[in-house]
């Protein structure tokens, strides 16, 4: 991403078409991102956004909705290409890749993930930003992935899918954000066995 | 609990022994849930508590490491016996029991409880105080019941116990923090199925 200081950016002209448009969303998802991870989500604003992107504060307007919605969408980008579902045709082996690389990017990055869910807490609009931009988002992609599952037969037929989101992700979070136990690769494993094995003894 | 305005508590005497103790103990306890629960945990102050429970503020400081220590004993206590765990013998039936009263109470009190780890998570003294006074705390009764439900033969022998926790409780914890499915006692008992019937199809 390329910034000249002291100078004004291009401002956006109808005629130049969709190549540019992309352009100038993905470096102000970059600049958000940059902003959310380093400073929190509170410093991600339109006007700091817009300086740091070099892109008119008038098109992030227009395009967010507000400066949660932006840093959400910006965090989802981020993040988007490390947490991909894995399909190898192996359920169990996909979710457990997936979860490992989960729970390595917690473990990096645990701090500022408490701090955006954390800070959401006591702000609704920031937290109705983080269900619509974030939440909903990445609960979509495994749901997807566990649906597929379901079909090529490795998921029973009457379970809830968004359930398993919960006992998987969410067990996850819970010990980011309640801490007592170790977030490992090995309590991954164990989350993912407790699902596909029963913790009940075979009858 | 009876306070008497404008006027001062009678300090405590060493002579007056271990009820006079306990009493003052319940009555700061009670003043600091109230406080948290009305006000929200930064309203939880030495100050505050000693002032609304009418004991003396050296007491509350002597028997404190710090206010958010104290806000979160206040908190275990204040909800120790609703979720306290039956043991009918069939774990399956005292979990789906105690996890529809949790539900239910996060459903009542969710705002509180989101607001009170919210806070915790951008403040490091807090986050401990939670962990110490409260989370370990509770694990430690889901763990007791859950152990007793594997020594009776209905949970295997090689299942972590801790990891259960994370599935059941922190499953509903993440429903409540990154909202985006709702908070039901139906997905209690999904969460309790997965867990005793396999995802997976019996093969």
């Amino acid at each position: 991403m390329e910034r000249t200081d002291n100078e004004a950016p291009a401002p956006l002209k109808p005629g130049r078409g969709r190549r540019r448009a992309e352009d100038v969303r993905r470096a102000t998802l970059a600049a958000a991102a940059e902003l959310l991870l380093s400073e929190g989500v509170r410093s991600v604003t339109f006007s700091k956004v817009a300086a740091h992107a070099g892109v008119s504060k008038m098109t992030v307007y227009k395009w967010w909705p507000s400066p949660g919605g932006l840093a959400f969408d910006a965090y989802f980008s981020a993040f988007e290409e490390t947490l991909a579902f894995p399909d190898t045709g192996d359920i169990r082996r996909d979710l457990t890749t997936q979860l490992h690389t989960f729970v390595d990017l917690l473990r990096r990055r645990g701090n500022v993930v408490a701090e955006i869910i954390g800070t959401a807490q006591s702000d609704p609009d920031l937290a109705a930003a983080l269900s619509t931009h974030y939440v909903r988002q990445r609960r979509k992609l495994a749901v997807e992935r566990l649906t597929l599952a379901q079909q090529a037969g490795q998921i029973r037929e009457d379970v809830d899918i968004e359930t398993i989101v919960d006992q998987l992700w969410g067990a996850c979070y819970h010990r980011l954000l309640l801490p007592a136990q170790p977030l490992t690769t090995e309590f991954v494993d164990q989350l993912i066995a407790n699902l596909f094995e029963s913790i009940a003894p075979r009858s």
